[in-house]
């Protein structure tokens, strides 16, 4: 990597990190006997999907329609749009569905009755089960309203139910690690319950679960079949802070070129603002925002985070940096600072057109 | 607009109040006799633009080199770059400054040494000052840098001095109108001080601020030569809370697919989350946060702000509106409902791709 020819804010990839990550799970959900469909929205690139597919993988997840469509066109044939079916995007999943293996997400009688009338190649499709996250899907003890949703399916015969999908998202605010495993837990036996309930008439129903707290910190995935977490592929600050992973297995840090500095309040101003990073935070114990940590760059990638710095305000294009006096008398007008964001997956959004692979 | 069209969510702008918010900063500026020369890092639009260009703007301001060689591309020939000149974008400065009218910003002696060893044709710059926000610029009590940088500035006839600029940013974090009108008196002051110490031997230098909360409650500019408001042309809830806009001033709502609906815990899922508006959120007495305000979307562009119903919390696809029983019941599954950003500026940005001009 050559620091000298960036000029705007991009996101470097450590190759390495991102390999090293993948492995953990790939090894894992083998050991799991399990499948891995990682999510990509986290990084929406071509060439780290390369990375996974390199380790195996085949069958992924996405949030939307148009990113299904972008993976479509590169090859990918399993795609699970892990998103409710939004109904006004009919046209374009009958087109992708007929020429790629599509899996859509179905909570409602509505989606269903809109299916049936109009679905002509076989399609495959999750139930979304809400076990307390309260996001989205039938809550897991409604197995009135499933059963009555499975027979809705049976009109269509090209619509083929899989299984229960969910999403914990109630472990981004888990309090501790302990938490975390608790609502993993907790949740998994809801799906276990609902699975019982329907594996007699569905012998092959299967249970796809996946956030990354919790299958990061999980080692037994008994009972459950597929996972698909997304952000374990670069991790972040938010990831760090829940103690789901190392500062080391974070994988992207933001380059941004130094602008000005300010000795007399201790700051420096670089070029990296809301449209790179997004407006994501952490507070520390004094309630104070992170926008993100600092690392120095190097050509082979970044070193440690700086412990008398972090990123404490950001507006649409400017980042102000507080620091302590020895990082700050390190730094010059024109230096490439490295900020390792605060969620990964939107600040990996924001540059999608401007990233690069290091290491 | 057919609303039946819009499949994903998109940023619908009202035209006419496009067309109401330029009038007003237009005749405010022509009553004051100063320029208007509005930020275009708000819309990042083409057709945006031409809205200003048929009200006889020439002169415009952008955050970053990218959108200035936009604008530029696009038939605008005077265009400031109100971002303190990053050194590591001088080939895209000196491209640009040859075909194209250029204004940058410098606040350092490092800036000036750089460019007065690269600089070949006419480059205007303002010394960009800070009065107190603490974001970028020299202190404007600091006469002797500015002095210092201005005969630096000497070493290359190229580059021109047209004055001092500064940005009230201190302005969004104000408690009352009272505060805006406050900081930005007292900034003006430090401006005309700064001015009366260099009139004398730079008898043209003129004095540019900006910030839509001052701008928007100022009516008597003396003192000042340009104003460089951007939000203004959309508002926002953030201008809303701040008391420098109305709702009727809002003049972009997100287009957002209803997904699926929660009736048991008064929640409705849509299509539109962090991507689409970023992460910027309001909060309410209680300490809740707000994503957006709803409205209800119609032919010629939307109705009133829903007084029981907001949009509680987003995730990277996701968001969630909590509303009340009475709104709940007119909504059905792949309804559009329509959502007021919280701030514009990166809702826009989000969505410059998906935008739809209407009434």
């Amino acid at each position: 990597m050559n620091l000298a020819s960036i000029k705007r804010p991009c996101l470097l990839i450590d190759r390495q990190k991102v390999k090293r990550n993948i492995e953990v799970f790939r090894h894992k959900t083998q050991n799991n006997n399990i499948i891995l469909r990682p999510h990509f929205k986290t990084h929406q690139s071509i060439v780290v999907g390369d990375l996974f597919k390199q380790a195996g993988i085949q069958a992924i997840t996405v949030s939307s329609m148009s990113m299904a469509k972008f993976f479509a066109g590169h090859g990918w044939k399993d795609i699970c749009i892990a998103f409710p079916f939004n109904i006004r995007e009919i046209d374009d999943l009958q087109d992708l569905a007929s020429y790629t293996g599509i899996i859509i997400l179905i909570s409602s009688r509505e989606q269903f009755q809109f299916l049936a009338a109009k679905i002509s190649s076989e399609l495959r499709f999750y139930l979304k089960i809400d076990t307390g996250s309260h996001r989205a899907g039938i809550p897991a003890s409604q197995t009135n309203q499933v059963s009555e949703l499975l027979k809705i399916s049976k009109t269509n015969p090209h619509l083929k139910f899989i299984g229960f999908l969910s999403h914990f998202g109630n472990t981004y605010s888990a309090n501790s690690k302990n938490d975390i495993v608790k609502i993993y837990k907790e949740s998994i036996k809801q799906l276990e319950g609902l699975k019982s309930h329907f594996i007699q008439h569905y012998p092959e129903l299967i249970i796809s679960v996946g956030d990354t707290p919790s299958c990061s910190l999980i080692e037994d995935f008994t009972g459950v079949d597929e996972i698909r977490p997304g952000n374990f592929v670069y991790y972040d600050l938010m990831q760090k802070h829940l103690g789901t992973c190392t500062y080391d297995q974070i994988a992207v840090a933001v380059a941004c070129p130094v602008i000005d500095l300010y000795p007399e309040r201790n700051e420096i101003l670089i070029y990296g603002g809301a449209v790179h990073f997004s407006k994501e935070y952490l507070c520390d114990r004094k309630g104070n925002k992170t926008f993100g940590s600092v690392v120095e760059l190097n050509e082979k990638g970044w070193g440690p985070v700086i412990k008398g710095a972090l990123l404490k305000s950001i507006s649409q294009e400017h980042g102000i940096i507080k620091a302590n006096k020895s990082f700050l008398s390190k730094i010059r007008i024109g230096d490439l600072i490295g900020i390792l964001p605060v969620h990964s997956c939107l600040t990996a959004d924001l540059l999608k057109d401007q990233l690069f692979l290091i290491n």
